[in-house]
């Protein structure tokens, strides 16, 4: 079975329940996640084999985290252990016209002190068919960016297909590294871009529209820039509320246009994770579709997980081929 | 007091909270239902005297389950104890596209093993005005099919309304019997039909369309082989998602065609026996309203139980009647 | 800073979670809330310093009860303790076309029996700006309406503004007083009304109609009646079930007619306290912006509430600004 | 079946879990219970017939507290409905050295306002064998105190046998009788008296000591006084701390005095409804064991109800005679 | 590293928190266990491989049954599913003098259900080195039974140590084979025996005394009757109460008596599983250590997984060893 | 009223209820606390005036530190926020012989970041009577030892009692000081020495040992070292286990050896933060009491504190009076 090998942050998130404040509440309920683990999750409940390299805390929060991703059936071999916290966020989830708010702890954390040298990427990669990465982890700290650099020249090299989510984030790239910058380099070293207008005027400082024709020319622009990208899938969410959203999933397959149907979800559970739900959905596709098929998959997958509580995206592939069927009207399954 | 009686098993419901799956989950919230419970705790609500016939387990699974009846207020006096454990199912409620999934734990139970001739229906229908079944109770074991047919038998010697909801479940029937030949012999045992062209078909083997015109033509052939049926009362309901549904009523008077507005629950609470809900607000017009009261009745009561949560409704006569009368903007009652 | 000063009951609210009912539940959840003590808490969090005067119970939940107070950061230095029950009051929280409906257990509590000459007006609003009162407060008892009575004349010798929600609660007014006398008579030591066609017309004895025309010929003629009025500011709720809900404001500012967008609220998380909401954003706006913004504040305000669990709005000034700059589609913030 | 009929309130208590403090918590757990109904609760499950006159509030929390009622096999007939409160109290459970606390609710509450007309004793009581009040029921108002006493005449004139448990509460007896006073004179219309020492020199305003020949004496001198009385029935309990806890009973038969081993539980779940669940092993004894047994049946009852939550006592008859017959050390059943 | 295999049912317990019985619950916590899957993760715990045969059913319970294995580390390749539900059981925890009761539902379940066929022992033990059983499985049904002796043939070809803990459960058996011969039977096929006199009474339908002699005597019989036998571990326990536990051990090494000293729980916070934490100490202890440091392991494994709640024993072997070292003091670890 | 300061870290603590260990947990609950702040605490409800200095974070989890602080009635208006994430701790809690664990995550958090230049210690202290510190704050880094020093130093001038806790935690003072130096230099700035053999040790680099002379030695060797300390509470704990404690107090007061009782706590509810009541217990007493009661009153509030759930102790003055008085039973308090 082809591997698929995911990096990135574990992190432990603590939020009040029933859409508390964290004022009004005395209890947390918390979930594993970190957006390179959400991706690794879902692919795992589609049936794929998962690696995910990680550094977690030397202490009983740490053996959690290893824990939940077993759970999960990721394979854990090689996660490394640093003496140094677990990362964790915490989110009151908001309703309504009130957004969710985040609070990280995280930069200081296990995985910003992951040491590059402990990992072996020619062993893991050895029989590895994709490699995911994102554009949170190089944001973290100089070693993260450092073991992701590694980790990708050496994926380039042995000819696995490279995924890329490089979203920029403010609040991250704190160590001294430009951003902007080193998502240019490392989108360099990757063959499919998750993402749209918005991180191609990131990385290439250009300024296209927000339009299917402002699309088209971003992705030509950046394919001709960065000659290893073969395609750009993109993902697009009109929110009613905090509860209430809808998405459509468009592509430039390196020849043409695609898009999908918009999916509505008037009754969002939990809006974290799912856009890795929708990188998970590409990677799958990309193994097991055409690129129609699987722009519609990743894009039902993303719906889906809206519906689901917590970080990861617990569907399998037939929960979302009934979505891609029309089945979208929760009917009860006896 | 007119005396309504029920026959069928009482299950334990058990469901993660917050929309959960399963594996996500540490606790379970549970309830005891069962589709003939559903309509009896409705009725009993509805100020009506109701007594259930079943069997339970003999351990404290089973002294819960009537206790749970007795809470409700329904007379457990011929409650028997079987030495099986109580059937059970695992819920998973889902939310907007996601259908919650069911995964039942029954058919070895104690109300599969029910000894017929324990059950002493001369007593217990002596003071009886109604008797309802559904097409659950004889798919669950050839016992089960006895100890009703009797009950029915002296129940239409006794000039008892019997009402029926003969819904077919393909994954019972697992004990020999055909599931259509069965459904249709108790129909022929029977008084008030709640079902629609689905079920009329699924008895007579015909294929009447999914019209109004389809509906009357198959109600009039019900009536026609079963001459003991003397109206049909059915309910359509149109999903948006798991977590916004639409409900109207229709039913065939033996004379006239009628039909309800329809009502529109955008948050759905929960969306298990909403059609008992229905059957017991049929029963409750039968005894108290003309046909098209009746109707709007069941109706009302079944959107109102989509925002109740657990199997049974919980509301009143009055919380129905409001909704009747247009008072569907939820107000603060204080 | 100018401080604002309250006077009303602090009741304990006990509810069961998931939209249970009563009788379905083993716990409870609860909250401190009351209206003056809803709008207190808002102010507190708009930053401005809040009093409230209250009498509670000589026990622990009395104790409570203060710490409660303490925890949103009004001041509870003149808190009265009275050997009484706490008020409270159960709550059962609707869905869809089911209503919340509340039990109240207060009319012989703590609060109604303050003793007027324990309350030190003279030195309580001796740097007060702005006194809030709600038309509960009279309608628990003599001793409440005397307080109350006496501290609204001190307010009015002293120019303090008085602003009134004097709406008139049926269920109360049980100690011999006439409810639509007294409101009249306190509304006449008021300056800024809070409330509509449905408050005047109680009070003027009047039959205005629902309309535009119908509030402003109402305004018009309560601040004719009562010259201390200067100002009326009304919000105009339209649910379309108790999960769902439309709002928005209007205002007769003494010289011209003024209203807001309607905002709307889909998935409701809690509807009381909504209007104290209001009110509080009411006397903000009455100190920081002028009438336009002040109406479009308190509206904002109001419909974030529906989207915070409990009797208090826990939003700062920044969350509501933002309601009014568009920003109303729950985007995550990170 | 003979019939016991119990008269008392039923009471809403309220009490945070893992032995918080109120205000350390957000949320409330609610149990059902009141010294009368705790009485009942124990016999309907040691299978006796028992029939609960009470008044509850006519609102969704009466309503709960019947089916509370209801789902323990109370029969709830002649419950009547009034327009007040329920009682409630407040519970912080303590530990160790520190005791828990409580804090009533309850003297201007639905029971305090019962109507004595609406009681049929002469009905109620026609088929009734046991009659058990407490010294708690004529505290808390005039009303209350009527109707018992009326119950205990017509009980005396029909021959059914009353069981007296006349503790004095000095936070009752707000209304202006004399606890003492009365107290005595139900005990004059009494036979068995469930009490010690304490409760003797109360009555009898006497200052017997606290040693087996006080007790004796003091016995002896309430036979003499209130010839109606034919039995006493004590229990002593020597608290180690909150969580721990020894007793042992001791009684005047009108011959002799008998006594038991003591019973120590170290890890005490609830020790609230114990000394009801004394009173109800006593009354299960009168019908069906000599004196000696029927003391160690009451200890060992009591004993077992400190490991049960709640005010009730949910033990069976085989679960206290196995506790009798030595097996005290807690082996699963499976 | 050398593996462990265990082949026995994995059970879903479902339990009321707070020691509340069943009736007096709506919610219960449940946990993944059985008699040699709480060996296999103990083992896990140990930093042992252990592989795990088992069947569960086709359905997300049988899902999240596997993924509880993943999470505590057992390899799940081997297991299978099979189209009936998971077997369960209820727990209702017991306090002081109340036991613990369990009411089981597995006869007709998964596990019960195991095709032999599907098990292919040949492969799954070829780098086995320990093989458990225990006397539960072949009390399930005639296909448990069947497994598990091919198992136990080729286990003991292959040299592999296989371990038994054949104790007897009544409330099993009920498929047609006798329950003293069957065990008796695969007793012949093992060769570390973990019982005591009462299991060596039942095998060889002897009456040893429950002394130091009688069980030295019992082990020489068991040891001359099944010379596959080497050694016998037997636990000695003595119940205070439910919540209050003394526990020793004891061994015949085949040619001396040794024994441990006696640990005590005065807090138990859980008893289920105890007895398979020892069993699991013996198993380490065997590849790890002498007899004596074997025997003191395994009784301080099972001390502490009184301490833990659910099934399965968490605990790592330095916290074992720090038992053995004398800190059963509980100080806090920073 | 004079006015107690305390200096030091708010943690969050996150624990798992039910004595589980994190990964059996889905669901955290916290508290706010840290050794000083417990002081803090105790002292507010010994209805001392008390003021907290510390830095929070600047998001919605340093807002709800503040608030809870408040809660408590603490005085906050000290308290900075820092562009840091607010400490943590997270807490397994042991039972029986199973220690509890706890992980810290503090050591680059608000706190640890503090800006000496924004305290104001010259204001803050101006009323002051009473400064308290722990070992702990020197130990987190030079930003927190710095303004400790500039505190100590101010308040040495102003002639405040400094009380001293000057434990001393490995597992801090990793930014480049020498621990026992530094707690030696800041033990010159203090008055009340709170601490025995073993912290004295640490200090003075000597060898005393752990019995009354070896007490009385080591502390008038530390006095006579650093002259400004008068006097030595100590305190000395028994573990029977994690459930089960003994602790008593002795004392030298300059010039005289004096001891208390030893109190049992045979259920723990919470070993955390126990120290700190004890130290709230001196302080009070210095202020209200001669040594041999200020030493019993400290040791009573330290026995109770391990009956109150979370960091902070909870109980009243009267609460402690009543130990001391002998009413250790645990009584109920109606």
């Amino acid at each position: 079975m082809s591997k698929v090998v995911t990096f990135g942050e574990v992190l432990m998130r603590l939020s009040p329940s029933e859409n508390r404040k964290l004022r009004q509440s005395h209890q947390l309920e918390f979930f594993f996640g970190g957006t390179e683990m959400n991706v690794a999750a879902s692919l795992v409940n589609f049936e794929m084999r998962v690696q995910q390299v990680t550094a977690v805390s030397k202490d009983f929060v740490g053996d959690s985290a290893i824990a939940a991703m077993r759970h999960l059936g990721i394979e854990v071999s090689t996660v490394t252990k640093v003496d140094h916290p677990l990362g964790l966020y915490f989110l009151e989830i908001g309703a309504g016209m009130r957004p969710s708010q985040i609070s990280y702890n995280r930069l200081n954390a296990a995985f910003a002190n992951i040491d590059p040298d402990t990992i072996n990427w020619e062993e893991i990669l050895e029989d590895g068919s994709y490699f995911h990465w994102t554009g949170i982890t190089p944001g973290i700290s100089e070693a993260a960016y450092r073991t992701l650099r590694n980790g990708l020249e050496i994926a380039q090299k042995k000819g696995i297909t490279v995924t890329a989510d490089p979203s920029y984030r403010s609040n991250l790239w704190k160590y001294g590294k430009d951003g902007q910058q080193v998502l240019a380099e490392l989108t360099g070293l990757s063959n499919i871009f998750i993402g749209g207008v918005n991180e191609i005027n990131e990385i290439l400082k250009t300024d296209f529209e927000f339009t299917e024709n402002g699309f088209v020319e971003a992705s030509k622009r950046l394919i001709n820039t960065y000659p290893s990208i073969e395609k750009v899938f993109d993902k697009v969410r009109t929110g009613v509320s905090a509860s209430w959203q809808k998405i459509y999933a468009q592509a430039w397959t390196g020849t043409e246009y695609i898009t999908t149907v918009e999916l509505e979800i008037s009754n969002v559970i939990d809006r974290i994770g799912t856009g890795d739900a929708y990188a998970a959905g590409i990677i799958y596709g990309l193994k097991n579709y055409e690129d129609q098929k699987t722009l519609e998959f990743a894009n039902a997958a993303c719906a889906l997980k809206h519906t689901i509580l917590g970080d990861n995206n617990l569907v399998k592939v037939n929960d979302v081929l009934e979505i891609l069927e029309g089945n979208t009207r929760g009917r009860i399954k006896r």
